[in-house]
């Protein structure tokens, strides 16, 4: 079945190394096509865990430095899940080698950054694509189908959160394996590049682009423990960001992200309310999409619960029967199908690096913005 | 507005005295019709309070003998919220001397007992009522309408459960004011004619007849302690009560009632599933009803759920506006409202004392049936 | 039981003089004092409207005029139910004559006119109230007492919304009986002053003072037709408001209202984080508290959904049984109790006049805010 | 890391042939331990599908005859996912010929075809297991420790639904290619064996043996065109089926199941309610537990959402991070995992045949009960 092998090094082996991992393993069996990856080689500095990484999931060789995949000629595509600030030197030496370059999100920790690896994987003319996965929930991509035939009428209103509440205790220190997070000269910021530029990404593609913002964001536990030198040290990262936006389709918008949501682990909510249909996902229940239709019958209006596992939701006639839900990693199983079925027609579809870039550019004016205490144009 | 008064004489001042009084005095606020109820007379045993009682509700006397009440010439209708081992002996009465009768439920501790009952209103061609009152809660009247207007289509299943946990405490006693439920002599049977009697008259409502029925009950705590006497004695009702039923129009179904259900308040839900719709209801939010609409556009077919309280629901535009919720006690208004209009145009709707026995014939078929063990016709 | 007779005149028979009145009838059944509230007059320039009025709640006249209700020896309380723009003339002129004031909210249309208010009834001396009926309902007085309890430990956020959909239509008119709200010269403003006052008010209680804003509003719809001349006039309201604030315990907030949220009828909710717990209320189910413990065992915690329903919850133990939930209007009789019971004890509770003011500040900043695009000091 | 080889054959290549086939391929990934599954070959009639199923999944290679994988050396397991009527057959056989037996349930279309198997397996001696696939959902698994633990007290009910609504139309064939569940001679029962046999399994195993049942079962469409012949056919399955139960341990239980629930996909519902708490499950959303703990403070008692995505969650410090949900085949794959363990162990667990065996005999007694209307010991 099939027939072009795509050999892929993977550089990173920590949560996001897996999800990406999982995918190039479940797509020949979910999603057979033209393309079978071949995970070639994962690259990691810690050696012997990049070799016990490598034999869990099957690559044939560990490295401990990533040029060693750009160079590698079995090799046709760079995977980026290492920190946010390795992105760039990575995904422009990939470019420059001509590998095609995956890249987790956010792309840049600045947009200044971002659009340099923009300019290199355009000019070099190779495949890309930023793990901004929740696009590839079926849900939301349902969602798109509705807005994408008109069914919502004018949009009034956007609104998208994203809660979790694991750094509240003052004990857990910065830096370091796991937690490099909250360690701003890694990381680029705090929530607003690791949970708003979900909510971001979502909202451009589902709603348009924005025009202004204002922001406030906050670091409520000032001062943590390194957690490898053990040093107290100032908390750089911002733990809770908020801010209010118009789109340039006149709708008005809230968004807000923190780690210090008591009771929320990963509750990205975002709801559309237009003319005449709304719209609400929320990923704690990631396999359900709430829909209220104007157009139904005065008396019988409400709220529906739509149960996405039908042959007819998007993607899931690959999956199991009606009723069985799937979860969190297969949206990445899709990220990756899609990719290798636009390289089978020619036609990558996005986030793109230039889509992970717009996304930069709005957390870079909720940062301003919230510093000035002014609205920014985006 | 209201021209013609109708003069009520209630029997008992316990919870349903209660729901009941609060039913005459809000019809003329949120009902005006011709009619006006004027509340004159309360008639319990315990003097001082059936006084204090008369006061807080506004009734002109308060009497120890329910007799005075019957003989009264300013007393129109014989309203009946005491102890089930009471209600035929009244009922019977009040008939006779060609009052009205409301009666709360159940009719009768038994078939038996609830037919002399129905003898005498309709040899006296009074207008009866029973307090089934879910009959009158918007949502479940909503989905009597859905259901006569075909939306479901054939009806393949039944399902309706009242479960409660007031009484898993050993230490609960039984007898006396307030616990009389407990104590077989006065109430005929425990939650059999207490629960499941609701979920059964809605059923029959809804749904017609019950061809035949298989049940089983139980009795979990064995012995308590008269809350008068002090005495141990054996427990006679039962704890708990499941059936399963065929109802006429070919479809199953399941009911259960139970009191050591843990968590459950008072959780009386209700589910039918027809060919081309199902809903559900659920007395914990009873201001929603749950509808699935086969008809919907496949991909975007869910389980509604519609908030009741809109103009166009039933009894609704008598509220407030929409998205203002109403509680329990309104179920009782709308009753009373519908009595007094049924009045006016000479058609005093369901549930009737007939009705009222139809449903105990179905309870005294359930109690049989778990003791026999074997299926009973209905 | 009740001594001392309170004469009431009431000023509009609009939605809210349904409300007031309900609570002034219910009182007595189920809140039974010292007091007596007697329904004196009300007061309305439509004579016939007004009649019909008194008839159906029991009021003793009817007047055309509202300064006779100022000048009647046998009214002890003026309530105020009509349009904003009538507020402060009847409030101050009632409190100069030395009677109790009660007044819907907001209680100006801006700080200013409040300002005066204030001044009118401290100067006089008299018992004075906002109806701000959501601090009322039990699921919101529990949350207060939990916050008062310190169970939530420091406050990170605070979030409310309140989302309607009731004005998206282009044809529906503005101005005149029903739909003042929409004309800004009687309403004052439109979503900030009517539903984001709700949200605030209900904030300020339980989380403490505002120090600044940042707002954004959008008239949706720009020209309306006025019902009452038929011209098509510009629209003055604001349709949307929202706005970020910091609160003066440090935590952050997102607050939005809006008329154009298609699907929500009613829908205020509002969450607060907390270090150890987190609470979540919604006035679709006002009868339901959300609470998150941080304290209970790791694998076992989960949002739970408590039924305000118990005789231990607040006010719950003058309704019904476990389990049977009241609706919307039992807000206002809940503020009427207290209010009388705050006479007896001599300590009349809030939301005071000065209360309503607080309000109104911040409503005035959050539209300054939203003109000027800055932030502003409250 | 994985050091003993262990050859697996597969028998059936449908649904369960996908879901089994994942587990196996998924476990080294997430669950790595001392054997390594080996996919060596796929049986099954028709030859291009076996060969494609084989590509697709990474089978070495298909066969047509399933006797082919019971003879061959590289092959230690065999594993059964072939309609119910062949599982006697190929089971008794890869037994006698020591091979491991992994079967889908039901076990066999009766007890006493399934105690053959028993029989088979227990004299031979070989590791054995049914894919009662619902043992291994997280959630369930942590109702099977808080029951261990005593955590609920006393029992007094446990209810199980699994409620499907695929069959209704009455152009559905039966027999064929994925319809054989209609053609009773393949399946042994409908909706009995397929679905409430889940429901029985896990009600075993978490609230112990059935001591007696009642039951009625019905079969809605009488007629179908085979949709192989095309000949219109006496349906011989049943349609739906609901019993009563009591268990040993003296608590009551209703039971149901259905595939004429319109707007129900695969609702397998369990709650169980025992004298300090209560749990509730839901296939619809498998990732939450619902836990009503009685032990919590009175006002604050309620029903509990638990998002089982944590950590100390069973099976889930495998999966991702706390807030991100897993689905429905990764019961199998952990499933499979405990298998693979129990070899290390020494001690697989179950559900093993003898507990398929136990499931069977009560399906058995229920469709016995709704045959002769009366109840059946088990």
């Amino acid at each position: 079945m099939s027939a072009k092998q795509l050999g892929i090094g993977l550089v990173g082996y920590g949560f996001m190394g897996r999800t990406h991992s999982n995918a190039f393993r479940r797509v020949p069996n979910f999603f057979p096509g033209v393309y079978e990856p071949v995970l070639i080689a994962v690259a990691a500095r810690n050696e012997a865990r990049a070799r016990d990484f490598a034999a869990q999931w099957g690559y044939q060789r560990a490295e401990t430095d990533w040029r060693k995949l750009i160079s590698a000629p079995d090799i046709d595509l760079i995977d980026i899940a290492s920190p946010n600030d390795t992105h760039a030197e990575i995904a422009i030496a990939a470019a420059e080698a001509g590998k095609m370059v995956l890249c987790e999100k956010p792309l840049g920790r600045t947009a200044a950054e971002a659009s340099t690896m923009v300019d290199a994987v355009e000019k070099a003319g190779v495949p890309n694509m930023v793990w901004y996965n929740y696009r590839r929930v079926p849900a939301v991509v349902l969602a798109k189908q509705l807005i994408d035939e008109g069914r919502l009428g004018r949009i009034f209103h956007y609104r998208a959160k994203f809660l979790q509440d694991w750094t509240i205790s003052k004990d857990l220190p910065q830096g370091g394996e796991g937690l490099w997070r909250l360690d701003v000269s890694i990381s680029g910021s705090g929530v607003t590049g690791d949970l708003l530029a979900h909510c971001i990404d979502t909202a451009l593609w589902l709603n348009g682009p924005i025009d202004e913002v204002t922001a406030m964001t906050e670091t409520f536990v000032k001062e943590r423990k390194h957690s490898l030198t053990g040093q107290i040290q100032q908390v750089g990262i911002d733990d809770a960001s908020a801010f209010l936006a118009r789109f340039a389709n006149g709708s008005l918008a809230t968004f807000e992200a923190t780690r210090y949501a008591r009771g929320h682990k990963a509750l990205y909510t975002l709801e559309i309310n237009g003319e005449s249909a709304s719209l609400f996902w929320d990923l704690h229940d990631l396999h359900r999409l709430q829909m209220f239709d104007h157009r139904d019958e005065g008396r019988l209006r409400g709220w529906r619960s739509i149960h996405i596992t039908d042959s007819d939701h998007p993607y899931m006639k690959h999956w199991w029967v009606p009723g069985l839900q799937i979860g969190y990693e297969h949206t990445f199983v899709h990220q990756f199908a899609d990719f290798l079925e636009g390289l089978e027609s020619g036609s990558v579809p996005g986030p793109s690096f230039r889509d992970g870039l717009a996304t930069d550019r709005i957390t870079d004016a909720v940062l301003a913005s919230a510093k000035s205490k002014t609205w920014q144009s985006c």
